[in-house]
């Protein structure tokens, strides 16, 4: 957009870096969480990307999230892990996770680490792109607070509990899927809530748990698909909260819960792909799987078709060039946090 | 509805199983098939029940599937297994694959099992839920042909390929979720042909690839909530059949594709849930959170909210009490079917 402030992947790296680490965060970490928040503005998913940085500006100095972690394994048994993150930042435990699902897929070839106590982690499909990088599959779930209807109910009852998967392509990028479980995210809604749209049904209900196709009345997600986000979501609960001793929805729904905390719970498995198939033979036939779905023919109005993840990588590969546009509203916004914390603001252009 | 014939299961589980035996499948398999058709019955699945019958002896009778398989195990390494199931019947393959899965989960804690070469493998819950009364979590998903269009496409370039999440209660008994990645079932759409209603935005494509709200047009289903449904039923091609050395979906997209055969692949997964928390715990979570579901604040116009499988639960109390009915259609079919194998029908009643 014409407005829109042009900043480089490496300066805003450098930039949200510089910010974790001014709140106390260890570089270490502090590199490793800007990394997969500028991934995912190269993709295009701005809404998982530098624009979280206020928020998380927020929740590092009131404790919810925890700047110097210990993160412990709990335990390691076979393909198993499980992790405490001690309310690590999101992507730092579930980076971790990957890094123990997939050295217990090199013992016996699946590796399926829980991580409790971790705290929001953004873009998932990054995780899930991790074990792809290292010749494996990924699959990766957060399971969180509500924010979602059940199906058949009108309150906020689930989260939208995401799931991702990525598999290793030969000369084509990993593919990538990553999908909440609601019908769409609330970036949608507030997107036409700026347009001044309305919104389908199915989407969003109002506060007192009716439909509404108002996007400024939307205050409760639909599941996708109805009872099949629901059960989705409500599984994954089952498979990484109530699995890792550390369940979150029950008790928030009981009449007269308390609805304060703030952790959530992950899931990254990682699976070895040579145990099964040569790596080149499955990268050559995700290869041609890939070609083919692009070669399809085409719905009326569509101009291309992408397979999972192709999207996003025709935006970094653009952004890499162009660099990251950010809009005026987060670049005043990042400025005003940036500024409190004394960190210089990245360069322009 | 008042012409149904109505069966007890028992007598249609016997059956179903001397069909199968009539057509050569062994005793132990015979039954093995017979008790997930009648599973899906007793449940209200009657698309998955034995209305499947007839079609089974069709492609008994053509060797799609093969009535005496030699399924062999081509691999067993730490947490995985690879079987070749020999274009057995579905269930054959399936259940083994489950047990191979729950075998690797006893030793390192996660089962991990490619069946090869499945045919039609019913309500595939069932597999799933063989894991949760084993104390583990079950996960399934089966690869299939195309019969459903790519997000943006227009003809039928993957499958409904179904995902399928079990795990155990305490005195509840499994949750269950059995979901296909397309909108809506074949199933949907037929029934309100049957009914003479138009079919929403979103259900199906005609045979030309345009958006159809004509059931009889209806050529193409589509994905579950477009690039969402397309793309796991994408990654699922690509964990189960990719993974397994036997890929379908490319090779019958490509210009000038022959579309004969008939092979599925599967994956059954196992989780031991133990080596995360106590079984006892774990059961009484689950437990609180369907309760929890169970006693949300109710949508208008909704009776009931029901946890994943409470629906088919509810149903088989019923069914198991006053047996299953059979819509005349259905009955006449198998009655045919049957004369032909001089296999007499199940007592009425």
């Amino acid at each position: 957009m014409s407005g829109d402030i042009i900043v480089t992947a490496e300066a805003l790296k450098d930039f949200a870096a510089r910010v974790f680490i001014a709140c106390d965060v260890s570089p270490e970490h502090a590199k490793l969480w800007a990394d997969i928040l500028v991934w995912a503005n190269l993709r295009g998913v701005d809404s998982h990307g530098v624009l979280r940085i206020p928020r998380y500006i927020q929740t590092l100095s009131n404790g919810n999230i925890n700047a110097r972690p210990n993160i412990t394994v709990e335990r390691r048994a076979g393909a198993i892990a499980v992790l405490d993150c001690d309310n690590a930042p999101g992507p730092v435990g579930m980076s971790r996770a990957m890094e123990e699902a997939i050295s217990c897929a090199q013992q016996v070839h699946v590796g399926w680490c829980i991580a409790r106590n971790v705290t929001h982690s953004g873009a998932i499909g990054y995780f899930a792109q991790i074990a792809a990088k290292a010749g494996m599959a990924g699959i990766v779930m957060i399971a969180s607070r509500p924010m979602m209807a059940y199906h058949g109910g009108r309150t906020a009852a689930l989260s939208t509990n995401p799931l991702a998967i990525a598999v290793p392509g030969g000369d084509h990028p990993p593919l990538v899927l990553d999908m909440a479980s609601s019908a769409v995210s609330m970036g949608k809604v507030l997107e036409a809530r700026d347009a001044g749209q309305t919104i389908p049904d199915g989407w969003a209900l109002d506060a007192s748990g009716h439909m509404t196709n108002d996007p400024n009345d939307a205050a409760i997600l639909m599941p996708l698909g109805g009872a099949k986000g629901s059960s989705l979501s409500l599984m994954m609960e089952c498979l990484v909260s109530i699995m890792g001793a550390n369940p979150l929805i029950e008790q928030l729904i009981r009449p007269g819960a308390d609805p304060s905390g703030f952790r959530q719970n992950g899931l990254a498995v990682a699976i070895d792909i040579k145990a099964f198939i040569g790596l080149d033979e499955y990268g050559q036939q995700v290869d041609d799987l890939a070609d083919a779905i692009k070669a399809l023919p085409r719905a009326d109005g569509v101009d291309e078709i992408y397979a999972p993840g192709e999207r996003g990588d025709a935006v970094l590969a653009e952004r890499a060039q162009n660099g990251i546009p950010l809009p005026q509203g987060t670049w005043e916004r990042l400025a005003e946090g940036a500024g409190k914390l004394g960190v210089a603001m990245p360069a322009v252009g």
